[in-house]
């Protein structure tokens, strides 16, 4: 793979972010990318019911945290269903565990007694205004109740730069994407609430295919971390061939990540985007406004193109600063 | 008015209930039939947007704690806003400050550091199990929040007893009703929940009409608090008759209170009931499906006919109990 | 209120109607009652799909003229399917040929090869305005296509008195009645047009049962066509035990046809009445509107109570000038 | 501009269509491209409700069959107004006679007595089957009229080629079309009766863009229908740059009748296509599933990628072939 050098990056400080997630495959990746790169400080990472239950991407969680070697960082279990709607997961593409594929360790971390949903809010509320990036890769459930329950957060935060959606791609219907359709009534809240959220949806993440040069680069590296993310390409290849048809794999959340790292990653668009709560066909699409310019109050863009080389340069170098991480595996 | 004797209470331990509402002319007289029945352990009072906004009800509800003299219950205030909709008050029934009338006290009790979310959670789990019983008398964010957050609490409390809805009557729209049009999706939560719960509905509480036996009768009463009772049933009747051409007002929210200190005081029917969340013409409509006989497993029921004179005297008592109150106003 | 006394009638003249229905057994006491009436001249019989396919029911319509001896009256059929929806039927009402129960004997009567839609239009436009009496006993899609094509058939038709919906009683979901479910679209035309409707509905016609009081007189009247009535109400009165546990039959489309006969046989209410079309527990509810007194431009109006007796009396009364009818069965 | 040769025809039959339009700016466009095409027999325009009343369309396309020299072929009037919805026009775009810029002709056409949807319907039934395609360019209230009053059209047409829609573009909201959207219900019946569908939409016609060298072109030919021709795209132009900030107008509906004339000047895809009834951001939307090749009962394509040179070419092509045309304006 023709990597691209480490983007120069905008600000010199690393970024403070919360990652919402439910690994899941990708989810894990996102973890080892905000792990290993210097541009990221993670303050916390939160757990949400998603591609598989509660319990299962809790304890996914655990796993990757304990293989990256990640410490000194909390981790929390959040909601443990949408909103309204029923639950929904998707065992077909990620396995029956949730993260299918490789052999996960017995996890060194534990768990943080408080509910997500009040870690976030008080780890926003712990740091300067403007300082913390919500970056949820799951289902927007936590992301929804923090900001109906501490109402402050919403202008405290820096942005949320979120994986999901898809103004012209749909994968959990012709129209609409997994963790919006899951709940699609916290989408709703999120992307409604008046802070600024960039949409890294499958326009965009369906450009982060792990092709064969990405593939060999990440073997490369010879780590117990990055077999580990081999073994998780393995299996997420063969079940987006059987399920979706794709050559190569769609590795959408540490899309959001990069975004954060580095936004020269991926091009963006200002756009007006609301979600789709009554629709039949079209419940929980990310209606996207192009037909004219975004309007001065419009606080929501959407990712279009992504740099395929800077990306998974990101993440193989984010995978050798990790080196053998907690040495599992 | 020709009052019935006090019901004989089913059980002679008092009922442990958390009353979470939006004062509100008829959730003060709500507070102060729980406050003063003997057959009710007052064990929180929360707050919640709804007929004012959250600052408003909240102040309200301290008002209303200080001339009713409670003591050592804790009052939190809850969500600001619903969860999916925009807000709507209703200043039109309930005047400026959401209680208009009375002239309020300054409060003498001091808001508890909690989110009122918290409190249900943690007053629930620190008692038995089915030992507490939630009162909403408002929308139902706060209790809907409290669900999705500590979904331990749903099989926890003995049940649900609302103010909210109407099977065939309406008030903010053809079939809808106020508390669950306002935040129809946390309805669609509470009501699905799985946890018993009696709706006690507009086809019950326009039954609960203040005439004018019931106000001299609180008239002769002669204490403060009845004189308080007094200021808010005439301006009640006044907007009642202007909005929505009522001779004498409804008094909804005490009904629920009614029910769970005797349950006698109405008829009820055991029958499936769920919210509709994406009608043009009924959203927010309390669905009812009284087509046959409930299935074994319907946890819901609807209040139907009211004991008039056996409720207004479970409310006249209770001031007598209360006397001078905190003695305020 | 100066009330008139009780079945004068309000005209001497017999009220011209076409009736469009879906035979069906209440349907077929409907047309027996519109051709017994003196006060009734039948211009058309037009057929539409509903209770069953529109072959059979088209096929039973002419069965039933038959029997009845109706002759020099056009019947014609009319729409195969729903505007919008597919076809639902009620084979568990009406049996396997739409109108089980009696043998139907071969038809007399030569299907109009004109639509019903045109038949309707060209038979409302070849009258005084003013004179025509649309009373359907189905879905709605034939009379909704006639409006829709023909508009100036709205202000010339005298009204619309129909057999469909409940203001708080449904059939066909726990809101929603089964002429207006299978065709809401259609109903939602109708009910929009502009034109006077008057509902009789389920609120009204599940007074309209065949008690044993009622079968007994018509057994009393002892022709073929009482005999064949008898046959489809012995099979009616099983249907609708087993299906919706009544104990005796709700005969729902005779009512709308009394009400043209004779208005003071029901009691009615004038009301706002529109169709929901979007609601997922709600789609065809007939949403009225009793929160205020109707204002002056609402046109329709609600069936509430029924003169048992003076319903019953009409359609004996038909069956006995029928007499023989067309000496079939 | 560079035009490219007139396509060779894929049949040396002329195809046989009924052109079902609202003129309308580019209706016109569309009527002069059926009538001077070697490849087109016009059996019958119809007109319906849509950029402007019917009765505006209807004079407006007398008057573009009088300057076009359009004889023998009947023109008939239809549907005054959407099934469900209430009417919506685009005056804004199309001007105060919904074909503002040139001054009209009277007309020298007498409209046909017929009924358009009766005209539609006897024109297929009186044609062998699959020899007749509808194209529809406008609002589908006659077409799905049509095929409800006659079901057998459905399978006796060859296709129905219709401009409308938009997979992934949106003009009346921001990803639904105007002429889906007027009338969404007639879409749905149109889109779902299983005749083949092929969508030309807005993903194509945006790409029929009057460029100033097709301008120069359509001037270059210096007869009275090209002049009028001139006219309606001056202002055409005018009103898409006010309203929609494009440089050069989009001439949709001869995009329809040019795919019928050769379906290589445009790509298409075979992908199902749904209509969204019941969304509130989503109305009228046309829902395309591309997540998987279409499956083999999938009756709809929709045009992807337009061949604009050869567009054009048959636009002047025609227009030269009709000369002066009725020698009008």
């Amino acid at each position: 793979m023709n990597t691209t050098p480490l983007a120069e990056p905008v600000s010199t400080a690393p970024r403070k972010i919360i990652l919402d997630c439910d690994p899941g495959h990708d989810d894990a990746v996102a973890m080892l990318l905000a792990h290993g790169s210097p541009m990221i400080e993670l303050l916390a990472v939160t757990t949400v019911v998603g591609n598989h239950t509660l319990e299962k991407v809790t304890r996914n969680a655990l796993a990757v945290g304990t293989i990256a070697g990640i410490t000194g960082v909390p981790f929390a279990a959040g909601c443990d269903r949408p909103l309204v709607r029923n639950i929904e997961t998707a065992a077909e593409v990620h396995g029956e565990s949730g993260m299918d594929g490789p052999v996960l360790p017995t996890s060194r971390i534990t768990l943080d007694p408080r509910h997500a949903v009040d870690l976030i809010i008080e780890t926003i509320m712990a740091h300067e205004p403007g300082t913390v990036t919500l970056v949820p890769t799951a289902g927007l459930t936590n992301i929804a109740m923090a900001a109906r329950k501490e109402p402050r957060i919403v202008e405290r935060v820096k942005e949320v730069v979120l994986m999901g959606g898809g103004y012209h791609v749909g994968n959990w219907s012709p129209v609409a994407e997994f963790n919006i359709k899951i709940d699609p009534e916290a989408a709703h809240i999120v992307f409604n609430a008046g802070w600024e959220v960039v949409m890294v949806g499958l326009d965009l993440t369906h450009q982060a295919l792990a092709t064969p040069d990405v593939v060999s680069a990440i073997e490369a590296i010879g780590t117990k971390p990055a077999k580990f993310v081999m073994e998780l390409m393995e299996f997420f290849t063969k079940t987006y061939k059987d399920t979706q048809g794709f050559d190569y794999p769609p590795v959408h959340d540490p899309c959001a990540v990069a975004y954060v790292i580095d936004p020269t990653v991926m091009t963006t668009l200002r756009v007006p985007v609301d979600i789709e709560l009554t629709g039949t066909l079209t419940l929980g699409m990310t209606v996207a406004d192009f037909r004219s310019p975004a309007p001065a109050e419009c606080r929501t863009s959407v990712a279009v193109t992504l740099d395929h080389g800077k990306f998974w340069g990101l993440v193989t170098d984010a995978l050798v600063r990790i080196g053998e991480g907690g040495g599992q595996v």
